[in-house]
């Protein structure tokens, strides 16, 4: 694939796992970084590109991808070399594509209670706001607690094959420390953070995210 | 694969999405039905099938896998004469895990809203539960806003290749009446499911599930 790729992100969100994959997969990307205080998400140049009003989005030469289980999977097969998911197995590809899915679908929503409540009931109920914040640290615990005990093999999340599942849930697991959950309860994977945050690619992209 | 899977459901949860795939490709397997009003899914037995207490799951030769968009591919490539994915064009194999991850975080998340409010606040908090449900009907009616406008390309999810996409969309789109929306707001939808009540297929699998 010749045409660059525009990867649309914010600091802070789940897109650092799709940027990781692009990092890691070497493909020529020209990353765009949205402001979300001043609300760039929702103007209509960018409602064009995605009409969720979110990220991250990847405009590629056949059309705009969205939704991170489905980017993973897609840079990966567009960059075998990079050796990001295992292709040559359906059975382990499935056990990718359902870590995935479980940090896109039940994690990452644990964690969007804490300051997108408003998604889920009347903005100016702020009881009802304030109810769904007190959880978040109890169900991202929860979450945690099967992702150490039931889910990361070790060394990586699929044993020994790295994967796009690293680079996801060392994206949620920097999340922890923000929703009141102290990572060393969970020793694997405080484990698996400090080999990531030792990784040259890991450093880069959080520089740019942090910058 | 010659060995026969076993797939856990339970009657109006997503497990229909899978199950309509199993029964599309032909796959010879075994349906087990867990009773949720018994909590059949909390039981000792299932927890070591499952940990998250959940359905769907699918036992295989390999291990168990879970999450509906994980199934929907595995199925897809373990049995592609069904055609029930893209497996030769990365590009729509991604839009069709984009579909997926969408309802999978989005659209089932806001449904959940309804019945399971105590995933995330208290459960004695009756007022934060009763704010919950009362905005289901709005954010089902926006997810279907964006899937009949942006999404659905017609006939099927991915225009013209039927997919898991459909298997998948019309689980969701029969959660719509529950939830206080009108399927007849949205022509495409309610054009997509007559056409898969008219499948074989999906009267097979709805009949079991009803029973």
């Amino acid at each position: 694939m010749a045409r660059m790729l525009t990867f649309y992100y914010a600091p802070g969100t789940c897109a650092l796992a799709s940027h990781l994959a692009l990092e890691y997969s070497g493909a020529p990307h020209e990353a765009v970084r949205l402001d979300f205080k001043q609300q760039q998400q929702r103007s209509p140049e960018y409602l064009r590109v995605n009409p969720k009003g979110r990220v991250p989005a990847l405009v590629t030469e056949h059309g705009v991808l969205t939704e991170t289980p489905a980017l993973l999977q897609y840079i990966a097969q567009t960059f075998p070399d990079a050796k990001l998911a295992p292709l040559d197995d359906a059975f382990l590809l499935a056990k990718m594509n359902e870590f995935n899915s479980y940090l896109c679908s039940t994690v990452h929503v644990n964690h969007a209670h804490k300051a997108r409540g408003a998604r889920w009931v009347e903005a100016e109920d702020s009881a009802a706001i304030e109810a769904m914040k007190k959880k978040v640290s109890q169900t991202m615990a929860e979450s945690f607690t099967l992702i150490e005990e039931k889910m990361l093999k070790g060394p990586w999340v699929l044993g020994e094959r790295f994967s796009t599942s690293d680079l996801y849930l060392t994206t949620l697991t920097r999340w922890l420390e923000g929703d009141g959950v102290d990572v060393q309860r969970f020793p694997k994977v405080a484990d698996h953070l400090a080999r990531m945050d030792a990784q040259p690619q890991v450093r880069k992209v959080l520089a740019l995210h942090q910058a």
